[in-house]
């Protein structure tokens, strides 16, 4: 194993699939979206993906079992759509510099076996966050970005980097003549972020016209508070010890100078 | 050399091999174990593995030549048993992330030619250890994780990550068809730990029936129990000093204040 | 994409072209300079560079779509001259070692395909400046650092190194029989230096015998010395605080010892 | 320029050569000595190394020129002797860990194919030095290291790592069946060391059955001790001020607790 290998499960025949990837990244967004969707859509195994580039160890599974690190591909027969799907989630991203090139360059390859015509991908932006997260919207094509617009995503920044496979997917899928639209939920970032993957999926119902049963989430989402409650808790008492030091500092420093 | 290479010493038929791996890692529990192994077996000298991944030094042997690092294969003829025996130890791992997956491919096809079917790996995982040392197995067989269990292993907790060659062989054997199965002895880690060794041999011993003298552990047992003994009380009066100039911080902050 | 990547938008037929390269490095000295002719000089797109060694993520721009980071080739027909210019500049270079000699080579390997004779490189160099900062010049071919002094540049001393592209290409011309000189102007470093981009153009104007209006810089130079003043009013303060403290750390250890 | 290419200024017949390798290192002892022995044997350029594994920059020379870090071969014929020499010294090793298999190999090959039987590398070792600074000598032919320590090195410590080309070389030659020793100088090694280089040089007298005058070497050997004096004054001050800082402190706490 030199290079990325995907090795599919099934041949199944795909309507007009729209590949759609979410990695673990920032806030997780992308891989919680994702695999919300797997499950709630009752996605199938479509293809794994193995990688010299990802990280070089096994995890355990339930069964006592172990695997290496992997990416997934998913697919859903949307019947009540014009599009199929294949969703792509995984363990982890590649690990150096010209892996994360090679990976996003075999994914592509295989989306465009498929006949894949249009990507979206999925990340978090850091920023803090004032009620609902916003999700910005970035693509290649200006049809999409319009009607991920109208579907409640925001206009980004210019010169904002998208780092990763989210990026390099959307850059890359311009040379090969694939619509990419990224889509990026504001989250803290250090922590898993069910809230934002939400917004996220909720911009994404929009987008591609799916609609999924979001309540699942919500119990994530107050687990995820109370943790974050703790942790500006540990927080605010460790910056007013800090202001408490600099201030007995600058007392001693004024006595004595 | 531009890949790793494996150069045999000698042509040999082995009967149903198992490739039984203990590289450096944790508390140095694999090579440890393996070596130990090796020599009171009296296991003869097989090949050699040579890589540009592994670190580029080499080492001064004891009569004051020099050698490239490098994993050494054994074998041993279990006139006994069903299974004769190929052991794997060496100096060090692969360096690089791409190294670690090209060096495990290429034990991998080592063990293919040599008929191997069954691959036991050995390592060593974090914790603070009460009595004995527990061993962990995991297994990409079912039939051989109840063997390993039956033998008084415990099974892992699921999400568990096994890095390095250990790990590799072991999810990259799964796409080889080959059995294999993992066994991770419990050890703080900072030190070589024969005593977590022999907790591994003592399950090997049941899980492969084969049968050593493990007195020869014993000494080393004691000798590395004296120098954590020193190192645990040099720890203690560091947290204790830590502890003090805590207080003295603190109380001055009252004061002043 | 194993490998760097040139993908020509035009064929232009150019007359004796010289190459200009300006990738962004110290003090951005590089590619404020090749950008500022790029624009003044109305220079055309020839082509871009694509490579796998650069940072692993696109960046976003104007209309909310995103693209690679690249490197970016321009044309100029100069009718009044000899020589007509390609300019390479480029948002990044490559991350790794190999991937700077990769992409160096499949920069000149463009190059000699478009006839170039002559390359000149852009960068900057570390120093304290007093007045108009100086443009050292170095050079594989003596006639081409005779005419660089000659424009008011200044020889460089021996043992300097030149880190990157820029002194990469220089390096690599040699092999094959391209002249090459490089203009590295003095700058703190650690901020954009429009300044000192502006001492490196008129040290080009003289060499390559090309006019441009240069007021365009005067406006960024003045914004860059406020940035710089509030700076080092920061340092300043900070430098001072340094003073204290250790003064009064001095005084208790007088105090008490 | 994928790979290290070793580029001859001149085909020359050599008897019997040996080839002789000082990169730069611990202490420089390996360059130092290498670039002594060619410049007072008024050896000649036979050919230069250059690699996309050395440092990515050049370094400007005398002439206001840049070139390339690079390996330099130099050759001498040795009327009086049995053996020719090449010397071998450079810039920089390589930055990578394939990187130095690679650049090793390629040395490798060049020897062969100058019908080179023996090798012999240079390099120092960290130690407190007393006195005379040893030289230990490692070697893949117990001839050969005979030799050594008959010319008054002394033998080295088993288990000892040889870091870098001068031992990447020698494990390596043993494949090629070619004679190689390694005499590492005795070095503090955080400053070029002229001091130990003479004591290897002494040493290669004796086993290689040349001469040259070491009066150069004293004037270098003076300036270092200067250097070596001034540097551990300020050792000595720095130590004393940590002992009366850590004083202070622990009589603060005395007081207070």
């Amino acid at each position: 194993m030199k290079t990325s290998i995907i090795k599919e499960f099934e041949k199944v025949e795909l309507k007009n699939p729209i590949l759609l990837e979410g990695f673990p990244g920032l806030g997780m967004v992308g891989s919680i979206a994702t695999k919300y969707l797997v499950k709630h859509l009752n996605a199938k195994k479509l293809a794994v993906l193995h990688s010299p580039h990802f990280p070089y160890h096994v995890i355990v599974n339930k069964k006592g079992s172990a695997r290496l690190l992997r990416g997934e591909f998913y697919f859903w027969k949307n019947e009540a759509g014009e599009n199929d799907f294949i969703f792509l989630t995984g363990d982890s991203q590649a690990q150096t510099i010209e892996g994360q090139f090679e990976v996003a360059n075999s994914i592509l390859d295989f989306a465009e076996a498929k006949k894949v015509k249009t990507i979206v991908t999925i990340g978090g932006y850091r920023n803090e966050i004032e009620g609902t997260p916003n999700v910005v919207a970035v693509s290649t094509t200006p049809a999409l970005l319009e009607r991920a617009l109208k579907a409640n995503a925001v206009p980004s920044e210019s010169g904002t980097p998208i780092v990763g496979t989210a990026g390099l997917l959307l850059g890359l899928a311009k040379f090969r003549r694939l619509d990419a639209v990224c889509l990026l939920g504001e989250t803290r970032g250090y922590l898993p972020d069910p809230r934002t993957a939400k917004s996220v999926i909720e911009v994404l119902q929009g987008l591609l016209g799916i609609s999924v049963d979001l309540k699942g989430l919500d119990k994530d989402i107050e687990q995820s508070k109370e943790i974050l409650g703790r942790m500006q808790d540990i927080e605010k008492r460790r910056v007013k010890y800090m202001q408490k030091m600099r201030r007995v500092e600058e007392e001693r420093i004024t006595y004595i100078s």
